[in-house]
C-alpha cells in the first residue's frame, strides 16, 4: 500500500476515507482535519484562549498536540481522581501529562480531587448512593464540575476534550436505543456556553476514529498511558463499542456515517424544540454558584457534602 | 418453568415480560395482547372491514387467525409473486394460503402479478435498472401497489400487515443509523389514510417478538410456510435483525424498549414537522390513479411500462 500524496510506503489505510498515507503525511493529516473541524462546527477562534482537560491517554495528548501544532493557546487540565489502587492508574497518567507538558513548554494546570475536596474518586463512590457499585457517575460528575471550574477561573473561552468517533459514536448509539431526546438534542461537537457560568466545550477529535487518533500519538512519539481505567471494564460505553466495531468490521465507514448522518438531522431541526427548552430551565448553585437543573446545591455539591459527612476522621 | 395463571407447564417464557405461559394461556394471551395494541394505537374499529395481506408464513397467518378470532371481520389478500425458479415458494406459500382460508371458511382474494401485468417478480427485475441484481425493491414496489389497490377496489377501511417487532426493529435499526428522518417519521404502527388514496395501513403484531409470533402459529397447529423467500438471503434487513438479536440475548426486552421508546419520542413531537411536510407532497398517478409524491406516472407505473417495453414477445 503507498501514500496517496508521495507514493512512499503508507503507515495507514483508511477504508472509509479511501486514503492511504506514509507517517509524514499522516502527521500532516491530523492537524489539517482537526483544523477543518474546528472550522466547520464554529468551535472556537485563533485568538481564544483554550483549555485542554488531558487525562494522559491518547486521545487528549493527540489534541493537545495538535492544537499546540496548529498554534493555538492551549493549556492542559489534569485532574487527579486517586485511582491508584493496585493499579498506580492515576500516578501513571498524572506523570505522563507532566511529563508531555514539561518537554512542550506547555502549562498544566492541575487539580487534585483528594486534596480539594477531602476525598479520592474511589473513596467518594464508597461512601455516597450514586457510587454503589462503580465510581464511574460520582468520577464523571466531578470531572465535569472540575473542568467547568478550572476553565471559569482561569479566564478560558473554551474547554476542548480528547472524545473520538468511537465515544461519540457509543454515546449516540445508547441515546437513541433509548431515544433519550433531551440527550439526543445536546450531543454534538459543540456544547454552547451558556449565560449562568457553563463554559463552551467542544470536541475537535469528533470525527476521528480511535484508530486514526491512537495511530497519530503513536506516531508522533507521544508517551501515553495505554490502559484503560480498571474501573471502565464492562462499562455499557465499551458493549457498545463493540457492536458498533463489528459493525464498522462489516460495513467499513459506518460509524462516522452514522454520526454525520446523526449531526446533519439535528441541523435540519429534529431536535430544534427540545434544545430550546433544556436551555431555560438552569438555577445556580447556592454552593459553588455553578449551573444545575434545580434550584438549591447541583448533583457535585450534594454528593460530596455526603462524603464529607460520612468520611470516618483518621487522626 | 410454571404457567403463571393456573401452575401448568409452561411452553413459553417471555424474559422482556417476565412471564411464562402454558399453551392454553398463551393462546389466549397473543390476542389479548393484539386487542390492546389495536385499541392503544386506535387503528380500527370493531366494525371496519379488514383486509390482511397474506404471504404463507407465520405472521400474516397467525394475524389472520387472531383477527378472525378477535371477531373481525377480515379478509385475506395473497399476491401471486411467481417466485419459483427451483423453490416452489411462491406455489407453495399461495397453497398454504388457500388451505387456510378453506378450513375456516375465510375469503381470500388472489392477484398474480404476471397475469394482470405480464410478468412475474423475477422476470420485472430482470428488465428493469431497479431490479438489477435484486428483485427486492420491485417486489416490494408491486406488493405496496397491488395491496392499496385491492383494499381501495373491495372498499375495505384498513390493510393490516402481520410486520412483527423484529421486522419492526429492523428498520427502525436502519433507519437510525442513516439517520433517514422522512422515514423515521412515518414508521409506526398506523400509517394513516390520505384524501388521495392511500388506505390505511395498520401493524397489529408491531410489538409482538418473531419468537411469539411464531409460537403462536406453531401452538395453534397453523399450516405456514417455514422458507423464507429465497431473495431474502444477504438483505440488510437480515444483518440488523441478526445484529438486534445479539443485543437482544445480552439484554433482553432491548428491542422492545427501543421500539417503544422511539414511539413514546414520536408521540412527544420529535418528527412532528417532518410528517406534516411529507403528507402535503402527493400527487395522483397519471395512469393507475393512485398517490406518488411527483407528478406524471408513479414508480410502479413507470416499472412496469418498462418491463412490458422489453419483454420477449413468445410465440
Amino acid at each position: 500500500m503507498k501514500c496517496r500524496k508521495c507514493g512512499e510506503r503508507a503507515v495507514i489505510n483508511m477504508r472509509h476515507h479511501k486514503l492511504a498515507l506514509c507517517k509524514a503525511h499522516y502527521l500532516d493529516w491530523i492537524p489539517e482535519q482537526t483544523q477543518r473541524f474546528i472550522e466547520k462546527y464554529s468551535m472556537f477562534e485563533p485568538t481564544d484562549r483554550l483549555l485542554v482537560a488531558v487525562s494522559g491517554g491518547k486521545d487528549s495528548l493527540g489534541l493537545w498536540d495538535v492544537l499546540s501544532r496548529l498554534g493555538y493557546s492551549a493549556d492542559g487540565l489534569y485532574i487527579g481522581l486517586g485511582i491508584d489502587e493496585g493499579t498506580g492508574y492515576s500516578a501513571e497518567s498524572h506523570k505522563r501529562c507532566e511529563a508531555f507538558a514539561r518537554e512542550r513548554g506547555l502549562n498544566l494546570i492541575v487539580v487534585d480531587v483528594a486534596e480539594v475536596e477531602g476525598a479520592t474518586i474511589p473513596v467518594a463512590a464508597s461512601l455516597t448512593a450514586r457510587g454503589r457499585g462503580k465510581p464511574c457517575s460520582v468520577c464523571g460528575l466531578t470531572k465535569r464540575h472540575v473542568m467547568n471550574q478550572a476553565a471559569r477561573d482561569g479566564g478560558y473561552a473554551v474547554l476542548a476534550t480528547g472524545h473520538n468517533l468511537d465515544d461519540e459514536a457509543a454515546v449516540l448509539f445508547g441515546n437513541t436505543l433509548s431515544w433519550s431526546v433531551g440527550y439526543l438534542s445536546r450531543q454534538g461537537p459543540v456544547l454552547p456556553a451558556h449565560a449562568d457560568g457553563l463554559v463552551r466545550k467542544v470536541k475537535p477529535f469528533c470525527r476521528l476514529y480511535e484508530r486514526e487518533s491512537a495511530a497519530y500519538a503513536l506516531l508522533r512519539g507521544i508517551d501515553y498511558i495505554y490502559e484503560e481505567c480498571p474501573h471502565a471494564a464492562g462499562a455499557t460505553s465499551i458493549y457498545y463499542k463493540e457492536l458498533l466495531n463489528r459493525l464498522e468490521a462489516d460495513r467499513p465507514g459506518a460509524k462516522l456515517s452514522f454520526y454525520l448522518s446523526f449531526l446533519e438531522a439535528k441541523r435540519q431541526g429534529v431536535f430544534a424544540a427540545e434544545r430550546d427548552t433544556s436551555i431555560e430551565e438552569l438555577h445556580s448553585c447556592t454552593r459553588c454558584g455553578q449551573p444545575t437543573t434545580a434550584p438549591g446545591l447541583c448533583a457535585f455539591c450534594r454528593t460530596w457534602e455526603q462524603v464529607r459527612s460520612r468520611r470516618p476522621v483518621i487522626a
